[in-house]
């Protein structure tokens, strides 16, 4: 279709195609085809002596009227919501190596200058994405449901919808937040205070629901509650406030290890508290600066590495099978004991080269 | 070309075309084509209708089959080096952001499993990028010689090749690493060390240069070296056996922040070092954790949203005006004054909510 038009200008390199580069590699059309395709199967001289050809002519495979015809672009779109917070450049990273393993690329979509990710469906369809991954970052239920109608598999990773409508892989933000209600209720701590990351997200949502759910149902009341939007500043005002406030409590759960780390920031250089002395402090994600000798945050875990190649598995299905029921996947992980905050004199065990939260007693989620 | 095609099989959505849109809209085809294309000019009401009955439809905005006749997809290849340093998120982030508001997206080039970024002319040409930026990474002189051949643009971040052959936007390596030098000079250190990044990276050198030479020009004499390769981990290392080793120095200038964050929680919680009684660190980039007050990292400051609206512009000349010569674009920086070294007693001026180098004489780079 398109060779008419090649044959006719020779003197812009561009215009050369795949005729003419099978000709001077004295192979067949499919081979050149084959040699540009990502994971196609082509002997490795044949390959070389076809890109010779090929960067010999100025040949541009052309990908993209292949993709006319594969109507496969190869392209996963990736929507990150904010890279401050250590997690999800690794995540990003992670899923990043996982795909072009595979053959794909990564195109990226972040927050605007008002700090929302503009992801309408024109836009996913202009760059035709072979599918989508929300990492970190909410969907409107429309775009989820125009997606669908449009054939694009969509896995939202460390997020899910109410409605289980989208397929996702997420950590175990009840268990763990219990965990966390669990193991700081047994090391002493009777005055109990939750910082909430955005409200809107379920990780935020599900990991107060596990933390409030735990404390009232063993008899502790409901803890003190502030705000830090999963934003470094944010938490820092918040904790400024509590402080301010008082009392201070003695033990702060914090939605994540971004905000965590800022309230530990504040608590030990603004206020002069001794961790865990005067206060314990806990995260979730254990990630990045966490782990510092600095912070030596007590976190529990969400395996990046886990999480991301589960991702992947359930994006490929979408992929290969088509459109099929969604589902959610629960990556569990540990607590991760470390002196941010105070010990239980029981339930830590020493695990390879970390300490973990196994208490001996497991009550079930409720 | 493709409408003969897409008439002859109803069933399947995705082959309904832009004439069909056009028609229920009651609109032109080409106002189909402009309600998809990124930054082209079409009026708000008009769009809204164009998009309802391209969603009645199920339509499928063709970007690819448009790309044919424009050749731009409006996609730009970003590799970028390793994101566990805070600086090359931030940095990507920022382009990301510059990048979308002129309606291009980021294709993501991350590191493979043995980690490096596996970036070949086959995959930039098949991915049909309009522009690449290098972000905290090199590239091989033969993909930046095919890149031109090709006629795609180039621009390094971050790092620049030895012979000026490509665009690039870096921080001012050399001068930036001369006022660490007369930093630590006129406060009275005398037993110097550099940390080493990536050997055959342009900052590392740079920075490395403009340290050493300054010291030499003074007579202080070459420092001592250790190598950190720009990571977390191995920078622990080199600090673990320089401080076994012994003497210790007591100036320590790594080549990034993420090896002198590194470095100080050695010193810090492995040898008991007093920061900055006992050894003074000071890092070049001034982002990320280097900035929290358990850090309070003195700095060479790299201003990442200059450097990125730099890079943007320079990326944007090269494809609206194709081939031009290259061109080096060096944005000044500060030393930003904290808490991890040991201040000269003159020559430190507050502006605004920060401390600054600022000596009397200012001697030129040599």
């Amino acid at each position: 279709m398109r060779r008419g038009q090649d044959a006719g200008d020779e003197r812009v390199s561009r215009e050369v195609n795949a005729t003419d580069v099978a000709k001077l590699a004295g192979v067949s059309q499919s081979a050149v085809s084959r040699a540009f395709t990502p994971g196609a199967s082509v002997a490795a001289a044949t390959r070389k002596r076809i890109l010779k050809a090929a960067r010999t002519l100025g040949y541009r495979p052309n990908l993209i009227a292949r993709s006319l015809i594969t109507r496969k672009s190869r392209v996963i779109g990736v929507a990150v919501g904010y890279l401050e917070n250590q997690f999800n450049p690794q995540a990003l990273q992670a899923l990043s190596r996982e795909l072009q393993a595979l053959g794909y690329q990564v195109l990226l979509f972040t927050p605007d200058q008002d700090g929302t990710v503009d992801l309408g469906i024109e836009k996913v369809l202009q760059f035709q994405v072979d599918g989508l991954v929300l990492c970190s970052t909410t969907m409107s239920s429309s775009l989820a449901r125009e997606c669908d109608n449009s054939g694009i598999p969509v896995v939202m990773f460390n997020r899910a919808t109410n409605d289980s409508s989208v397929s996702s892989v997420t950590g175990d933000n009840v268990n763990g937040a219990r965990a966390i209600a669990e193991f700081l209720a047994a090391s002493g701590h009777r005055r109990f205070c939750f910082m909430a990351g955005l409200e809107h997200t379920s990780t935020s949502r599900e990991r107060e629901h596990g933390f409030t759910s735990w404390l009232a149902q063993n008899g502790y009341g409901e803890p003190l509650r502030i705000v830090g939007n999963y934003e470094f500043e944010a938490a820092r005002d918040a904790v400024r406030l509590m402080c301010k406030q008082g009392p201070i409590p003695d033990a702060l759960f914090c939605a994540n290890d971004h905000m965590a780390l800022a309230a530990l920031e504040v608590c030990r250089s603004e206020f002069g508290l001794r961790i865990p002395d005067d206060i314990s402090i806990v995260g979730f994600d254990d990630a990045g600066p966490a782990r510092w000798p600095s912070f030596s945050l007590t976190s529990y875990s969400q395996p990046i590495e886990i999480m991301t190649s589960e991702t992947t598995r359930l994006l490929m299905d979408l992929i290969q099978r088509g459109t099929s029921s969604p589902r959610q996947v629960i990556v569990k992980g540990d607590l991760i004991v470390r002196n941010s905050a105070r010990r239980p004199e029981v339930g830590v065990e020493r695990v390879e080269t970390q300490y973990v939260w196994r208490p001996a007693v497991v009550r079930p989620a409720g």
